[in-house]
Parts: structure tokens; C-alpha cells; sequence
């Protein structure tokens, strides 16, 4: 089994990277390479895995680099006895994606992107990383002919406003957002690409992921994360947007489950419709922050500073509530029920 | 008022020019001028107009061109005093889209592309044409500073199977072809360059044009033209699908009036969403073949022959069938109300 991640250096792809590397399997079979994409070097590499133990995740994060994994860099077998190759470069680029898919892949997880904050701003990096990446990418797989599982790791800003107060799966398709418009326009990729065979694609619209471990990122649903991560380490956070804003959250720990998950679904069951709205927990604003006053007492919740920003709140109004997600349950995603689950993970993931 | 179209060679594209031509103006202002492009030369350019005379639009067909406008060439002033330049080349190739938005255009009708059948069974082309070329489109109106009213011809592709009986305006979108996936594509770029805007766009979802005048092209829906206008003038025509198929159908001489219509729309009042599906007639093939005989008489209808095929079937069958249009309907978009009004439209404009 060879496994391709891009955008490895991310959040995302170092938690699934150390999940890979301490199960030393996907889909029951053995992993016996794994490539690991970005534009900055995955930090992942570095740390020995230990099959079937679960890695510290903190212990990922601001790992100084061997410098031979500065570049692309064919590193050594794992602990668990695979190979693990990391790729510096842009995707969008002419031929990196090529040199990607060179070992022809079984399941690639694609999870490169630049965050909506980010896609915002600079409308063109938005395009170029968000939906050239993408495109690079399965026209290289077309050219190599391999047909892989391809796990796309969308997103539920694909959905515009207005939105009823449970959005099914079959909601229309208006983005309000380049970011969300360059998902959507990748999921469209996606579903043609699969329906040609020429790879076998499932898209995963992620809820917000909460609590978002490290430092903020420039996502507009940063603070989402902040009023939880902040007040549980004795930090003051910003409320940026009004307590009755409502939103779908997911771990990161789940999220990483659903790619897994994602990687071993059935193609038939799924049908033509590749693209599935993720489970999470629609809770409000007060409701995250009643669920931190549960979790962590009242001097938490005291940590929170209420300061309204417009620029935040243009882009969260028009974002989509709660989900159905039916289609994805019945396809065995799994969520977590309660905020206070989603607090919980965070402790024992993070903060052990 | 300067106006550029794009894919003017095309069916649509000369019955709206002969239609400029005809007005002398729009959005009640004079043309002062008329840029026509196509990978072809517009053969339309060569028709002397007559301001405020109705066109015969079979005279565009099979005219010889003159000479000097094989290539890039300045026209001079048409009749009614406007000036007709046409342009002969790729959109999609670097440089040609600037060329085009050099002389500002207010209004651009963007109705370059290739047809359902041929972006099929030519995957690079279809994606060059429909995708690229509208992105270099709208990247050069971005370069150029200029936000036109730009119109642009979707397609009910966008949609896929299954269907309800109506289908309403907020159905979510799941093409089954490369032609539906690349026009929903670019009705996503459409809609992120009017937010951010850039350009003042309307998407417009045609119905299949029915009855095509000509010649077939490689749309995989030319039969529900051919079992019409063959038998009209005495010629067999074959029937590929089954008689119960539905479908949803405007004449050329309507789809004309949509685009005009469209570019002077007030953006304001249409929205964030600013892909509209258009009005039309939906009816079975028996029910095209009953209007049939009412316009022509049974020995019209004897000229059908029924003759399977599965290629054009696979394709038709994940067709949209009727749709309640009913913003565009709001809006001021006006259809036919039966088939055989269709058929006259087609004697009419055609025929005589």
C-alpha cells in the first residue's frame, strides 16, 4: 500500500501522517511507502514511529529538521518498515505533481490548500493553490494512468447563505467566498474525473475543525477555535462575532477518522454523487462557551473578550449552520454528539 | 455602447449579431461598437444591416467571407453606423482574451464553447474551451479594470439525475457530463468574479435550442432538432431515445431574447446568485412528435424513424426534464407556452 499526502505539513496532514505511521496499515493492508507533500517540509518525517503506538501529536509541531529532509529527500524505512519520502514544491507548478503520483499511489489523500481567510485576501494565491493544485494533480494522475482512491479534503464553504435551519445533502451549491467557490469548483473536478475512472475520488466537505491546536491561522473561523484553546491554558481570547452565530465543528481527531474512513469507502455504495457533507455538532457560540464553563469552570469562560470585527463577521454570517449529513452517516462517518466531546479530545490530544 | 461577443460563429452567436445589427442598439443605447470573436471567422460581420430591419437569419449561413476578414481585421462602419471588427482565434491562448477587452467593452456576450457531444468525447478540448477559455475570459476582464455586464451561456447540464417532475431553481447541482461540470464551473467563476466585482455577470442556464437551424453539430441532443426540422422539408429523420423522454426546449429566436434581455437586468436585483435557469417548454418526444403533426400533417410524422442508440442514450437519459424557472420568470425572462409555438417560430425565422 503506497499513500500520497499533499499539504502534509499542515494541521491535517501531520495528525494523519502520525496517525499512518503509528497504525503501519489503511484499508488492512500494509503501507509500504509513504510520500508526503507541501511547500514547507513536512516536520512528520522526522519523528520515529512506533507501530501501533498513537504519537504525541504536540511533539509534531516545532520539531527542528534533519536538514537532509530540507528538499525532496528520500528518507529512510519507518521504525514500522516503511519508506517515507517527502516532496518540497509547489503543485500548481509544472511537473511536481507529476513527480508525485511517480510511484503510482493506491490511496492519495489531497489536502493541500490555502485557508479562507488566506484565499480571501490574495485572490490569485487562492486560485493557483485551491483549484490549479487540484487540477495539477488529477491531470497528472490521468497522465500516469493509476486510478487511485483519492480523498479530497473539501469543505462545508462550498454552501452560501440563506440556509434552513438543517441544510440537507442535496442543499445547492452557492459559495459566498473564493475559498469556498475554489472547493466547489474542485469538487466538480472531482465527480468528473471519477465519473471518467480516471481516479476514484471521494470529496469530504470538513466541518470547522475545533479546537484547532497551535497558534491561529489566517481562516476566519480562527476564533471559533481561540475562545476554547486560549482560556484552557489560563489565555485571554477575542469573541469577534455574536453568541447566537451557530456552526458545524469536528475534532481534528475525527477529522483525521473521516479520511481514514474516506480511504476504505466502497466506490458503488457512494454512487456518482462523490462529494459528502460531514457529520459534526451544530451548537452555537454560547453554547461552545457553556460547554467550556462544564469542562473548565467559570475562570475559563471569564478568559473570553467579546470584540466585535467586521471583516471577520462578513465572511462567518454567511457560512451554514447545522448539517444532516445523512448521507455520510449512512455511509458510517462517525462525529462526536456533544461541544463537550469535542473539549475533551482536545485535552487528551493536545494537552497531555 | 461597445459589445463583444464571443463564439460569434456559432448558431447563437450569429442570430444575436444579426439581431445588434437589426437594433442599432441596446439597453436602449447606440452600438457604437461591435467586436465579434470566434476560433472561426463570424461570418455574420459580411451582412450589410439595415438599422431597425429584422434580419433573415438564413442569409448568415454559407456566405462567402469576404477575404480581409479572414483574421483579425478592422470592419468598417456597418449601415447603421457602428463599427464590426472580428477577431479569429483561441480564447484559451495567451494573449487573445486581452485582445478582446482592449477596446473596453460594456456589454460581452460570452457564448464560446464546445458542445455537449464533443466536450465528451474530447476531454483536453471541452475542458480547454469551456473552462479555460472562460477563466481567461474573466482574467482578462480582471487585468483590464473594466466590471462589463458580461452574459454567459450555461446550460441545464449543470444538473444531473435523478430529477423531481419540476425541477426547481435551488437544485443542487451534480453533472453527468464534462459539458455539465465545465459550465457549472464556470457559473462558479461567474459568481466569485461578480462578488469581488469584477465583472457584472449573468449566467444564463439555456434550454436545449429547439428547432436548431442547419445542419447537426455534435450536441448530443441534435435529435430533438432533427425529428422537427428534417421532416419540415420533406427529409427522414432518425429518433435515438425512447418517446417518453422529456425535456425542456426554447427556440433560437427566445434564446436570443434572453441574452438580451439578461444584459440589462439590474444586477441588484438579481443577487448573489447570479446563475438563473431559463424558462422553456418541457415536453415528451411524443408530445414534439404530436406538435409535429398538428403544424405539418401525418405525412411529417411518418419521416421519424425510431432507430436506439445506446451512445446517445447514456447521455440523455441523465437529462433535467421540466423547470420551474421561476426566478428568471420574476425577472422578466418570457418562453414560449406550447411546442407547437415552437415549430412556428422555426417556419418563420427559417423557412421563408
Amino acid at each position: 500500500m503506497r499513500i500520497l499526502i499533499t499539504g502534509a505539513a499542515g494541521m491535517i496532514g501531520r495528525k494523519l501522517t502520525a496517525r499512518l505511521m503509528a497504525d503501519g496499515k489503511l484499508n488492512g493492508r500494509k503501507i509500504s511507502q509513504l510520500d508526503l507533500q507541501d511547500i514547507v517540509p513536512p516536520p512528520a518525517t522526522v519523528i520515529p514511529a512506533q507501530a501501533g503506538t498513537q504519537l504525541a501529536i504536540n511533539s509534531l509541531r516545532d520539531k527542528k529538521l534533519d536538514p537532509r529532509l530540507r528538499g525532496d529527500d528520500e528518507g529512510g524505512d519507518g521504525d514500522n518498515g516503511f519508506k517515507i519520502t517527502t516532496h518540497v514544491g509547489d503543485l500548481a507548478a509544472a511537473g511536481t505533481a507529476a513527480g508525485l503520483v511517480h510511484h503510482k499511489p493506491d490511496v492519495i489523500f489531497h489536502l493541500a490548500g490555502v485557508v479562507s481567510g488566506e484565499a480571501e485576501a490574495n485572490f490569485e494565491l487562492g486560485y493557483r493553490v485551491n483549484l490549479d493544485g487540484t487540477r495539477a494533480l488529477f491531470e497528472a494522475i490521468r497522465a500516469a494512468q493509476i486510478s487511485p482512491r483519492l480523498v479530497f479534503t473539501s469543505s462545508i464553504a462550498v454552501f452560501g447563505a440563506p440556509f434552513p435551519v438543517v441544510i440537507p445533502d442535496d442543499f445547492h451549491l452557492t459559495p459566498m467566498t473564493s475559498y469556498g467557490t475554489q472547493k466547489m469548483m474542485s469538487e466538480a473536478l472531482l465527480a468528473d474525473y471519477a465519473r471518467r475512472g480516471i481516479l476514484d475520488g471521494i470529496g469530504i466537505r470538513l466541518p470547522t475543525i475545533c479546537v484547532r491546536p497551535g497558534k491561529p491561522n489566517k481562516a476566519a473561523s480562527g476564533f471559533f477555535s481561540s475562545i476554547i484553546r486560549e482560556p484552557l491554558v489560563g489565555l485571554p481570547a477575542i469573541l469577534p462575532v455574536p453568541r447566537d452565530v451557530v456552526h458545524h465543528f469536528t475534532s481534528p481527531r475525527t477529522a483525521v477518522n473521516f479520511l481514514i474512513h474516506a480511504a476504505g469507502l466502497d466506490g458503488n455504495a457512494v454512487g456518482p454523487r462523490r462529494n459528502l457533507t460531514m457529520p459534526g455538532v451544530g451548537v452555537s457560540v454560547q453554547e461552545q462557551i457553556d460547554a467550556l464553563g462544564r469542562v473548565a469552570g467559570p475562570q475559563a469562560v471569564a478568559l473570553i473578550e467579546e470584540r466585535p470585527d467586521e471583516a471577520i463577521w462578513s465572511i462567518v454570517k454567511n457560512w451554514p449552520t447545522r448539517f444532516a449529513a445523512t448521507r455520510a452517516l449512512a455511509l458510517g462517518f462517525e462525529a462526536e454528539k456533544t461541544f463537550d466531546e469535542i473539549i475533551l479530545r482536545h485535552i487528551e490530544d493536545e494537552l497531555k
